[in-house]
């Protein structure tokens, strides 16, 4: 479990730090709770943690959560204020002041995304500073069991994506198109085998992308319909664990076919773009540093980035209880640390041609890094 | 699509209405723009809508979106002001306060949700008043394309739901277990069943709920481990369409080997409790009466509420673009509208005993309510 927040408290001479909200989405509140819910619950965070819960929610919660003390809200007479007349969230705010009044609590973080409808309520009675979340932080370096847990998304990751790219080379090229058992094989097709292997190896899907042609000249298009032979097929699948709920992140691009000298030249240079990335990061570096060694190649290759064409995105981001996470591998990025974990996924797009990444998962270390991803690139099915 | 927003405007004396956040958890902002991001964009709600993204997703959201206009965080200078030393919440802080500028945006409602971080920020150059969001209002009715989509989702549940059923049916009852092929049958293995079931149908699944014997007696517990015979199985399943990404939400309870008379009397009185809210629900009647009359017969048939045992939640909740949602059918459930699609879901929770719940998903109508829900009640496989 993470450490307790004391210095950070004490540093901004705080009595604790306040977050509310629902755990399958933040993932501060599950990171700091280990305790999954989809309905609002607050935890407050300090040298121990208390979560405030329904009363539903209560013996799960004393069950399952890390955390040293768990409320439940009708100790603090949600239902009746409720039944007094009051909107659900001015008697969520007057539960949070009599829950907070009795912890002591006086001085008072939350972070950036804390509700502002309970900070406006609970401001009139708190002295409260918004502040960058502690938990944030914390999240950026991953201990070795975190590690593991990435490691072994990013496995069920590897099998979907080499059931993926069976499907797409055990089809038959017609024309432009591709086949399957006489229908045009389709990106949702594709999509159903990836989400099947991942549910089959504990794992869920939150979007994958499966995209060809000009699809894939948008790098955040999921793609839609037949995919095309002859063009580059980019698959980019970034499952969450259901058990441990960290996430993975890795990106093939394929084709069926015969590749253009064009197309086959866009390929190799988003490959030594990727390797390029790959042996920058380490610790000590920046995140910007690590961007512009791989910015770098697609100049010197003949690929400047121009009118939204080229490399549109940054080289690359964090990856943990949240799929994009800190640090940034951009323009803007900072200091890179030992027990990061994070993506380098270089790519190029143009309309004509389609688009090309490469992404591998990696954990930054003292004297380069260690690649998560074990698995082959090649272009030409 | 939603109406716009104007009257709502005018009555509160706002050039506008400003969400932020991601919309894969984010109903409302989901509801308005129908555009699926996982990354924090904005949406300023008025006569017409206006989104601000990310230049990566600039493409995507003038393509998929149903917005007026979309304009990118590019165009205010994004990352200049990433480089200049801000944190990525002031820059876009800044960034937020220029587009308002821009759109001549003044005085501006934002909803209870909303970041505080950034409304802290906001303030100090508009009038921001924090308000139960609109969209929150006008998603609690269903238009009849809505219900549709709700009603396909829920073929999906009752597919998936037979399949588990149907596995449960088809174990080997011996001793106090449920074996099939020669292994306990697990809470982990029906939940699979049902997750793949839902996946070949187009839906996934949160996280489904199966469990039996003691852990059935905690509502919100979803069930890890062998399944018992001889004892209730509660199943609830609340899948959302990857499509259209609406909800559905059922539970059925079985029972594999011999009922006790206890369990088989527990059976039917969250049956006849059922039966007495489907038949209460209607427009022009509160949430609260429902649920009152769910309560009074598990009172007339002698399984009243006390310590934490018993019927010990209410009786249901809206379903939509979010699982939970408007509007509520408890103690202080208010007036029930046609239009509105809400759970009527009685249990009955005893520690020796176990859990019954039993859970049908049905449209408010001017007269009753439709029931979107096919599938048997039947305790005994």
């Amino acid at each position: 479990m993470p450490g307790p927040l004391s210095s950070f408290l004490d540093q901004n001479h705080l009595d604790g730090f306040l977050y509310v909200g629902e755990s399958y989405g933040d993932a501060d509140m599950y990171y700091l709770s280990r305790f999954l819910a989809g309905d609002r619950f607050a935890l407050l965070a300090g040298e121990e943690s208390t979560l405030l819960v329904s009363s539903m929610e209560l013996g799960r919660a004393r069950k399952e959560s890390a955390a040293h003390r768990v409320l439940s809200t009708s100790d603090f007479h949600f239902l009746e204020k409720l039944k007094s007349g009051k909107t659900p969230d001015e008697a969520y705010a007057l539960v949070l002041a009599e829950f907070l009044s009795q912890l002591l609590i006086q001085r008072l973080g939350v972070p950036c995304n804390f509700p502002a409808g309970v900070y406006s309520s609970l401001k009139q009675d708190f002295s409260i500073q918004i502040l960058d979340s502690p938990a944030a932080s914390q999240r950026e370096i991953k201990r070795p069991e975190e590690i593991e847990a990435i490691a072994l998304t990013q496995r069920a990751c590897e099998k979907a994506m080499r059931r993926a790219i069976r499907l797409i080379a055990s089809s038959e090229v017609r024309g432009d198109m591709l086949l399957r058992g006489g229908e045009p094989l389709t990106s949702d097709r594709v999509r159903l085998a990836i989400e099947l292997s991942l549910l089959e190896n504990g794992c869920e899907a939150v979007d994958s992308i499966v995209a060809g042609g000009e699809q894939a000249a948008d790098p955040h298009a999921r793609g839609v319909g037949p995919l095309p032979a002859h063009a580059p097929i980019v698959i980019d699948i970034f499952p969450r664990s259901k058990s441990s709920r960290y996430f993975a992140d890795m990106t093939r691009t394929v084709l069926k076919g015969e590749a253009s000298a064009e197309v086959g030249e866009l390929y190799r240079a988003v490959e030594a773009a990727q390797e390029a990335g790959l042996q920058a990061v380490r610790e000590g570096t920046t995140g910007s540093e690590v961007h512009r060694r791989v910015s770098d190649v697609f100049q010197e290759q003949g690929y400047p980035e121009r009118e939204g064409c080229g490399f549109t995105h940054s080289t690359g981001h964090g990856v943990g209880l949240a799929v994009h996470e800190r640090p940034s591998l951009s323009e803007a990025g900072g200091l890179l640390k030992s027990g990061q974990v994070v993506t380098v996924e270089p790519g190029l797009y143009y309309p004509d041609l389609g688009g090309v990444r490469l992404e591998d998962l990696v954990v930054v270390e003292k004297d380069g890094c260690h690649n998560l991803t074990h698995f082959q690139r090649k272009l030409v099915l």
